[in-house]
């Protein structure tokens, strides 16, 4: 029973007669402290805006635990992902949940069969084979929440013709997520030639002045190709996120 | 004449024996090679894509040559417009540009009448009274780009209520821009409240530990509220540039 | 009427048949929506729980904007005060107001005559004479806002004995400020002989790799004397809200 | 046998004649050179006018070397804590301790029964779930000195519902310690509803530009609730002292 | 077929009435859409041009993806090297590669034997024997793309006669690479003394106030002997790669 | 008289007998004390070597001491210059030293007529027209210093084709200096294309994160593109010192 | 009377039955708080321990308060020195007091005759002429002490014959003093030549990415010549100071 | 034969006839390209005027390589000492060299009985337990170089008693080396106490905002007490180099 569900019947047992206001009162102040079912509630609400299935953030806790939230939120809905998971806690993990699946580069663990659910195309690519698990984190993400994704890896900008050969991946996106390490350079570029919004993703490839993503975020920061958005470094989950809301926006818009 | 239209009158006076292929081989490489033309038919492209008006950045420019691009740019555009103007070069600019408007608080200047011409709302937020700048650099650039804006000042998260109290204006966007400085926690909080992207502006203001902006930025990259893009700091121009982009992607999305 | 009278009464409604349930569902809804009132609630709940008169943050404001806000300040309460504000700034201010007085040290100017309101006693120590701005913006808060402020100016710990001669002023407050710039040292020494709650202030006071407070706010962060707490660099003002508050706590631990 | 009475046998021995001026002043000297006896008596006062116990910091001690301080502590007082114990070290420790309690997501043990000897409440909060262990870590420290806790835990201000439908929580304390990671937003806006001082704690919880808790760290010293004391990354211990140092002082203030 | 041939045929096309201009205008847009061939040619390119083999970045690859590529690598070109190889991986891949040779020092491992191709000399100088794996990667990598080295190790600047005792070497090379860590002063003096363009190599050679190769990095990018390019911490092979496109640089001038 | 001259000289009278071994002796030590001489020596061998005239740095020395500088070191060289000479400056300096000219946009002031002395071409790029003081300053010095130079202005990334359609300045050059702000991805894309040693030169062009030239600078130290020399922040005469050495070592390895 | 001196009186006071017990541990506890004697001795032990006169911080101070300082110290003192004295300043304070003398490199005001009053040399060195400022600071200062002193200028590394051929400067010192900014390699150097302590002074001389003296004081720190001691940046005054402690520790070694 | 007399010998060779001035000069040319004296020269100079043994620095140097050291050395001088060494190295080192000794807290390992050669005392104090590893180091170098040490431990500013009621060891010392992680603050106030010169020695004691140090060294680099020597971070041996040369320079200064 949803919560609006429950609020309309908590009243009209209170027009029956068969709950007394004051006894209402308490009730409804209890909807406040009732934990696990606000905590649901606004889950719920999150899964349903946002596109995206229910989603554990891996790190820091035990395959113990993990396996726990999984089998919860397997009867709630259809797709459940986990996100930084190592290939040891992977198997940990699979060993109490059988069917789930492992997306090693993405280092994702999923339940459930993604199908496109959303119109529009969000186009990834990546600077560097390096990028490739923070690429794929994003790419498996916004597949697991329905969207449809193109992917374009390898195309860093000390290459740039790999870039301009494949121009129509960037002229057939609706959102772009661009992932670069080292000097972040890519999402500059790609914004100059996109006609759609650029999300940034810095990632923490490289060593020395690198500062594990520093520089690549401030170079995406400071792009002089205005109207890029950026995330943490190494958040390709959040700019799934984000790409997801932006083509959910452009669905709601023309409803 | 656009430069796909000058292409194919060479092209045609090719056919018509009227210029050999050697001089259109030698003219065609001449396209590459006239810089200002070039230069127009890029801008005329960014033009068209993003949805906004030719922009002057105007911050270590001077009064005369800021009016000289605008003279220029006034016959090959509806809307014209300059950032960072402070009042005194505005004032300069404006006695060479008598039609020239100010809005003090964005510090922009512009001609040309703006009108709504996109679908959706833009709605902005400010943490506090010292953003506005930056919160009303994004509003007047989107407004002038064509798109409808709706404000809301002054809703930093240490008295929440204020913020809640304003939820239509959240529930009525189809992106958000928010800008706040010090300790930059609002787009967290509307983050987690908003069914539509989010896009953080951090702000210079503050003092001491927020490292002009700093704090601020550093808060919005490590949003609990997945899904934010974060543009630079004080950077409102750039959130109105990717927030119409979202718009116009959409309206592409159902074209 | 409150939150909770305002629930009774429409769930009574409902209990009488007045208002049907799914009314009564809407009206739940929109509780959250009602501004003006909350919002005033809260700045009036501010204003009566810190024991501080409101304030004005001067930075950023045009002497014509203080001069406004202050009168229409005036009509509310018993102090209003401005902070960070400069001689020149106040001579054009006290020109539109002109009892207001000016408090040079601490760049503070107010109106109203302030009262010692609570019991207890606020210790505020300095390590240096430039670091008196920061110290007295804290005591003229304090004072300002009813509390008891006792000064014990230029006690560095690079000459130990001056503080130790005055431990009478360490062992008679219920608070102790304590404001230093350089190395920061002073609260250290300061929370090893102190029987109640440090508060630390970071100045700007130095050069070099002071980096404008950083290096005195990192040593008090890192203070091996447990259990002191530590507000931005300059911030003097918030320092006294937070021993305003802490005696405000005790008093109402007893009430 | 306290230093005082020390103090005072001494100086009857030499009122009584029993011991010569001359010796006395050598045992006075004496009094500053007994290295253990002084610093227990600085110990001593430390856990009288901290109300709590003695504290023995874990972190780069054997657990051979934990052991035998705390077998030395646990004569002279009720309760003896160790903090920043991992599972492996409080295993070798208790091997030598039997009675040693373990507070596994704190990382404290202790011998004694903790028991309310102080008015008031500390009410501890966290953003989320990963910040337990630096919550807990202050939650248990209040507890073994002797305070009143009230947890609340996954409050994070982008569901800032679960927040607010818990305000009762903030209403009942006299103090607030409130943990956070990622973008620390959570003191600003608890510091914005709370009638009492509130302690923020940055931890390191986060990736990425969270620089190992430095955003958090920022956003905490730069919060626009003035008032806010902020303690280093990671430091419950710290917060726990310092709440208790608040509620002492306000005890104090009534004797 | 270069491309400006391409465009004189289908220009001559149009003239002959085989192509109408409408056609050639679609076929002159997709010029920059033929990916393949040009994204090979710019291989192909970058190894003619740098004077170097192709290089495989060892970091995060494992040993049977980096034997994989090896052995692609070594039937397209005469010398096939990889970087950044530990003894470990070493051992692995070489147990799938068995006349993979390894130079220890450099973390190099490659196949092929390394000739003299170039005229000119490039000296490398290390400043301390720490410094040396990064002095010998550039070394290594010098003599793998077929350039005449002369090492002069451990002449770090607080012994400065070792450095000029050994002037000889910085007047016989054509090009210098400096490798050092800590205070990073050695190519200062170095660019005071050589006739030749200077690259500066910072190590993360230090510990403390190092801050991994900060150090060395500022002092190298402000250096007083104007003048010396300064690669990444702790990149001696770009150091070689800029060095050897100098030498080639200056093979070209006279060609 | 060089010094190896004044050395045989010197060994000449006292193999005939007009200086005895133990004078010899002496004024060998000598030989090492006297100041100025040295001074001098190296000077010129500096002026010598680089190709570059003798260089007054103008930031903190007053128009006086510059002109003063200026008429000692015209007697000396055919080319004096002095660089950061803002106008008033300039204009100071020009009332004592009329025939001084002024390259306003590099800020550089000038005696002597530049000759092209050197084979070989120094392309130099630029991101934006606020780069353009640094470019000039590169630009002007490597011309005062005898080399051939190409400018290519306003071709940062976003516009990828504006680079793209000048590629032929990149192929003509022998050596390649590019300028750039805000995220510096300039010398990255470049040096994918170049077939020369290109040298990076950050500039403080920006606001906010940009952190006056360092998001810039790190970029440039992380290119993916290896190979390429990095110098200060806005240090255009220190990459044309580069420059200039890497052509006259080409000369000078075929000599 | 001394500390000792007085306890032995007190106590023999009780022994003659003059005091009682209790109010001797009462006049005991006293002997911590009595002030103002124990201050006045801390501050002349400061000017007789260190041989350098008592100091006035210019910064920060108005003309009049340093004049006023001034009038009160030269009754005190023979020597009476103020520091961070800009020209302007000193002007207005000269009015005041007429016979003050002015060192306007070291930006240094003082009153009475220095003479050198101990033993040994200091020598001095700087690396630019840039960074003469703080090494005259250093000198006045030092010489002001009584202290006498050697200069060497413009020894930077980048020239390094002109530090070898005035190396009887370095042979000849007691102590040196290095100052030095951009890369701060000269007390590395300097540190492998001397045979006596070093104190480097790092200077905020440079631009760009040293970041105001912060590239020369990590270079300083991680100096591979171990055994030298650093101040602050641009801290002249307090090099003088160490030099001239260390000088004074020789002479108390053998009295 | 030293230098002086191998340049009389070959003057007086000329004069004799013996050898042409050519061949002198080419001779003496040669006096500069001599390595492996001039190398030994300066490390038999180092050993000799520093007081202190020749070092290994252990970090990054196997146990084989420094067993090898070890035996080369031994040959050359009383006592041979490595710093850095773990108590695994140690034991692989000591199977190699069996008299090799250990000294666990200071990491260091060392043949051959120190004695006191040195007039003086070097005093030694750390804040902290956890700062005795660096403290350590900084003892047992000065005692391997022939020079008195008296330590005092754990006297950290948080209990300031502990530090005055051992003042005598500040009053007795030549030098003072203070060591500190945390805030840092210790020298400050060592430095207000001492008559003698202070050694700041930061250690990477602490957690969070200590950044590994960087908050104890800047506190020192600040420290209002004017005249302490910093050295890097954990650096207690360049402390005890820097002691020993203070204490040597007061020898010299009365040979």
């Amino acid at each position: 029973m949803t919560q609006p569900e429950a609020l309309r019947t908590l009243l009209e047992s209170v027009a029956a007669g068969q709950v007394t206001p004051g006894d209402a009162l308490d009730r409804l102040k209890h909807f406040d402290f009732e934990p696990v079912g606000d905590f649901a509630r606004i889950d719920h609400h999150r899964s349903l805006r946002t596109g995206f299935p229910e989603v554990i953030w891996g790190l820091g806790k035990t395959p113990a635990q993990i396996a726990e939230i999984i089998k919860v939120m397997r009867d709630r809905t259809a797709v459940v992902m986990a996100t930084r998971i190592e290939p040891d806690v992977y198997a940990e993990v699979q060993s109490k949940v059988p069917d789930l699946r492992y997306y090693q580069t993405a280092r994702i663990c999923a339940l459930g069969t993604p199908q496109v659910q959303h119109p529009g195309k969000i186009g990834i690519l990546s600077a560097g084979t390096a990028d490739l698990p923070i690429a794929e984190e994003a790419a498996v993400t916004a597949e697991l929440g329905g969207f449809q994704v193109q992917r374009l890896w390898d195309v860093g900008v000390s290459g740039i013709h790999r870039l301009l050969s494949n121009r129509q991946v960037i002229d057939a996106a609706n959102v772009l997520i661009v992932a670069a390490g080292m000097e972040g350079a890519l999402p500059s570029v790609v914004g100059g030639l996109a006609d759609c919004p650029v999300i940034a993703v810095p990632t923490s490839v490289g060593y020395g002045a690198s500062f594990n993503g520093l520089a690549a975020l401030l170079a995406m920061l400071n792009s002089c190709a205005a109207g890029i958005g950026v995330v943490n470094i190494d958040n390709g989950f959040g700019a799934a996120m984000l790409a997801g809301q932006i083509i959910r926006t452009a669905v709601k818009l023309h409803e």
